[in-house]
Formats: C-alpha cells, sequence, structure tokens
C-alpha cells in the first residue's frame, strides 16, 4: 500500500474548523496540518488552499500539487513565491450545481420582471401585463465556457432560452452559438439581452465589465437595455462604469454576487441601487465535504499512479 | 374546398381587441362576429370565450366547439345553460413554456433564499451562508399533471430538484414519484417541501388549498416549513387559511399568482404579508396570436375530417 501523503490546510479569510472536518471525515488515516502553524513541514505532499499567505508554499521539498478550495485560482496566484508544481481547480457536481441555480434563478427573476412585481406589490397595485418577451425570445449570453459556464448554458436552454457564449479559445456546444477571443468580443456583445460572467479572473480579464464592454452590448429596439449577471470574480468588473451605464441606461439592471472589496462595504453605493440586486458572494456556496471529497479522490488516484484532472495552465492563469 | 365556419369571440373582463386582431391575422377569410352583438346569430359555428355570459351560447343551432381562451375551463362552466357541444382547452407551447418560466422562477426564488437576500440587501448586511441545501437535496410536489405539470416537472428536474407530484388519476412519469387520488395524497404531502400547484378548479377541488391541507405537509425537522406556490385558479385556495398557516409556521413562503377574487382588492392583507410573493395572475400571460393560432389550426383540421383534441371531461369538469 502507496504512503499517504501529508495534507497542508492553508485557508485566509474562512474558518479553517470546518474543513478540518471534512478532511477528518474523507481522510481520517493522513496527517494533516494546518497553516500557519503546520506550515514549514518538509514531509507535507499536497496544500489545500485558499487565497494561502504569500511564500507559505514556496520551501516545502515534498509538495507534489496545490489544489483550490473553492472555483476560481486568482486566489492562488496572488503569491509572488509560488512553486512550480501542479495546481488543480475544483471540480465538484455541487458547486457547479449550485452555480447554475444561482444563474437560472437570476436570468428568471430579471427576464420575468421580479424587480417591477415587487414594486407593485409593495404598492398593492394589481397591473397584470407588463411587457414580457418568452424565453425563446430571449439570448442569454454566457462569458466564460468552462465547466461552469456549460452546465448553465445546458440549463438555461432546457427552460427555453437561446443561448450564445465566449470563450478565450474556440469551442463547439450543442445548440450554442460560441464565440471566441478579442476578436469576436463585439458579435458576442451584441447576440444577447442577458449576459452572464463565470469567467476567471486573469491579467487579461481583469476589469473587462467596464463602460466599453457595456457601450458595445447592442440594444434591440423593441426590448429594454441589457442585464448584466456576474457570478465570477469582483475584479473583473468596474464597479463605478456598472453605476454609471445603470444611471445612463446601457445597462437596465445588474445582479452582482462578486465585488471589488469583498465583503462589501456598507457604505458602497452598491446596496442601494434601485437596479443593482446584490447577494454575499453566496452563488455556490458549496459545502466543505462536497469540495474535500472530490479533492481526497483525486490524491487517491494520484498515488495510485493516475494523472491529476482540471490541472491549471499556468501561462493562462486559469 | 369546405365551407370555413363562422366564429363567435366572447371575452368577458378582457379587451377584445387584441383577440380581434389576432383572429384577423390567423383566419382572415372567416367571419368572426363579436359578443353580446353578433351572439344571436345562428350561423356561427365555433365560440372562443374567456367568462362568457351566462346562456349566450345556450341558443346557436349551428355551434361545433367552445374552445378556451385561456389555460383552464372553469369559466366555462360558470355558465348553467352551457350547450352539449365539445370544449376544448387551449393547448400552446407558447403558454406551457412560460408558465414553466414562472413555476422555476418562484421555485428557485424560495429554494435560493430570495426574500431573505433582498432584505439583506435593504440593510446592507453582507451575511454569506444562510442554510442553503442543494436542489438536488429538495423536493417539488406539483399537484396537477396535465400539460403543464409535466412541463415544469421535466424542466425542475434539469435543474437538479427531485420531483413529486399529484394528478386525480394515476400515471407513470419519468423520474418523478407520482401519487394518485384522495387515497394517496397525505403521502404526497409528506413527500416534498415546495409545493406548486397547477390544479384544474372543479367542484372536487375548490378549497383544497386548506388548513388542513397545510397541516399534513410534513416538516422535516432540518428544513423550514413547505412552501406554497399556485398558479393554477384562485378558487383552490383558502386566503385566510394561507394567512394563518404563514402565521403559525405551518407554511415558510407562498408564491400567489391567482387570488379569491380578482383583481386582488387592495386592502387585501396578502399585499403586505412579508412571507407572500403576489404577482398579478402574469405567471403564463401568452399573446393572442400564440393562443389563437392553435386553436384555428384546430379547426381548419377538423373541417378536413379530423378529431378534435385536448377535449375536456365534462363530468371531470376539465
Amino acid at each position: 500500500m502507496a504512503e499517504r501523503g501529508h495534507i497542508l490546510l492553508a485557508v485566509t479569510g474562512w474558518d479553517p474548523q470546518p474543513w478540518q472536518a471534512a478532511l477528518a471525515r474523507h481522510a481520517p488515516d493522513r496527517r494533516v496540518v494546518l497553516a500557519p502553524d503546520g506550515a514549514q513541514d518538509p514531509a507535507i505532499d499536497y496544500a489545500l488552499v485558499w487565497n494561502q499567505q504569500a511564500g507559505l508554499l514556496t520551501h516545502l521539498p515534498n509538495l507534489k500539487a496545490i489544489f483550490s478550495l473553492g472555483a476560481g485560482v486568482d486566489h492562488i496566484f496572488n503569491d509572488p513565491e509560488l512553486p512550480e508544481v501542479p495546481i488543480a481547480r475544483v471540480v465538484s457536481p455541487d458547486l457547479t450545481e449550485r452555480m447554475s441555480e444561482y444563474v437560472a434563478w437570476q436570468v428568471l427573476d430579471h427576464h420575468r420582471r421580479g424587480p417591477a412585481y415587487r414594486k407593485q406589490q409593495e404598492g398593492c397595485v394589481w397591473h397584470e401585463f407588463l411587457p414580457q418577451p418568452a424565453a425563446s425570445e430571449m439570448t442569454v449570453g454566457i462569458m466564460g465556457l468552462g465547466e461552469l459556464g456549460r452546465d448553465a448554458a445546458r440549463k438555461l436552454r432546457s427552460l427555453g432560452f437561446r443561448v450564445s457564449g465566449w470563450s478565450r479559445r474556440a469551442q463547439q456546444i450543442e445548440g450554442i452559438d460560441v464565440y471566441a477571443g478579442a476578436e469576436q468580443m463585439p458579435d458576442f456583445l451584441a447576440s444577447a439581452e442577458i449576459f452572464v460572467v463565470l469567467l476567471p479572473l486573469t491579467p487579461e480579464t481583469r476589469g473587462i465589465l467596464n463602460h466599453g464592454t457595456f457601450a458595445a452590448m447592442t440594444r434591440r429596439e423593441h426590448l429594454a437595455a441589457p442585464v448584466l449577471i456576474n457570478a465570477g470574480r469582483g475584479g473583473l468588473q468596474v464597479e463605478s462604469d456598472i453605476v454609471a451605464a445603470l444611471d445612463m441606461g446601457l445597462l437596465s439592471a445588474a445582479s452582482l454576487d462578486v465585488f471589488e472589496t469583498e465583503p462589501l462595504d456598507a457604505a458602497s453605493p452598491l446596496w442601494g441601487h434601485a437596479k443593482i440586486t446584490v447577494t454575499p458572494h453566496a452563488a455556490a456556496a458549496s459545502s466543505p465535504d462536497q469540495l474535500v471529497g472530490p479533492i481526497i479522490a483525486q490524491i487517491e488516484a494520484f498515488e495510485r499512479g493516475a494523472r491529476l484532472d482540471n490541472l491549471v495552465d499556468r501561462r493562462a492563469g486559469y
């Protein structure tokens, strides 16, 4: 029987306890040490991290892989002294399912005029027929077609929406018009009425949700201005540009689950903006058990000689 | 070429103009008369109705069929002098799609804690982790498994929910636990956490959403009390029992699109109840074009010798 590699758990800004408990359940016979105290143990084989301290992983001679404990790996790359070992994204069916729930929920809330009907209810106003296209007359444009974007696309299609998508590299997805690269971005931005952002945060995508992008979203004459839904990363968006676009009518509404700075400051104008729906980075709040299970399964397969899955392309940054 | 039968359009409480315009587009070479003025024309072959005046259709010697202009036919049976001709429900893909949009929207809004997150936003409160089971841990129970209920079930399953259903008569639907008849109602009411009501209104179903029904919905210990979503007919519900069930915790929330009396009176306590989402009978607001098209297609097929589809069972009342 192969030796069972030692694990370092390094989370910043989160309570480590539920993660320790999940590791105790999923890997009861492995040694698990907690950063920062255990971080200098040269026997560590694997690091499970969320927003680890810079330099923490630099001098671990046995380190074989780094696993992200949340969707996205930008938090890992904040460390300028990251060692040259493989980095694996977390891919958990639970996380994917929850993200698609959030996407379908917010798309439907805008499509079905949720904010307007809630306002009518507040005023005890019975007014039946707000303009309401059918889902099949609407296109949802998904920015970012990884695991999460593809699942959301499939579910939106099953609800009757037309779906387009954009990703860095070209790909074929059944039933979806896929646009790729900077060259096809303008066509993508003209293809949809509701935009769902599930991009990774990289140097290329930072600030991509800015005034120029909103201005390029074509407004069809019979429809309201486009809707923006960002469940990717706060660093993708320029919040002052979102507010300006809403106020000048380039966007009709926005649902934001992520922010430039989290937690969102109580003084931020986003909270009280009538056209913005704020959720507190809760789109895909998977449980430690649901995320740790697949990671331990990966480690066990790796120790039996399998390759690691869902590896990050370090040059692309995701 | 067969003679093109004459059509009576009889709508009460609705503006007839968009229906006349849709008939002019879909049946440009047919004679269409408007009730009440044209209603005594003995040449009338077909009546397209919404909530027609009692007795209006009683003495039409050539009348061959009555077509409902909305989902449900209870409004037709309000007429005690209804002639013994076939009655056809409207089955339109557009109406079905819109109803499933509403159902998915409201199920997700409760499942994803929409009211709680909106309240947090009002108070500028960042609190990430409201208890949140995954869709796959939740069962949505659909009362009424006709065209609309089956489509909603299929779409909820594709979003990851478990689905159970209840109908008057037993039927098999892939992936859904179906309960049938009064005998299996208690098991059905114990099977789900979110209840979606798409029943027809008949003497048997009138007032079925009452205290006894809410009390029989088993509350699982780890979950909040059940959620009620009624998009069927207002006559199915006892509104004072809904308010009481919410106030005593038998129900945790309700989304109501239909009401005992419509429009809902501005003085109704439903408008301002913190646990009730009111929409103004807008769940499946299909356009006249989308509904008239399939009816005219049915009439044309009938005149070529085909049978009428979607006929109402007069004894069952739907």
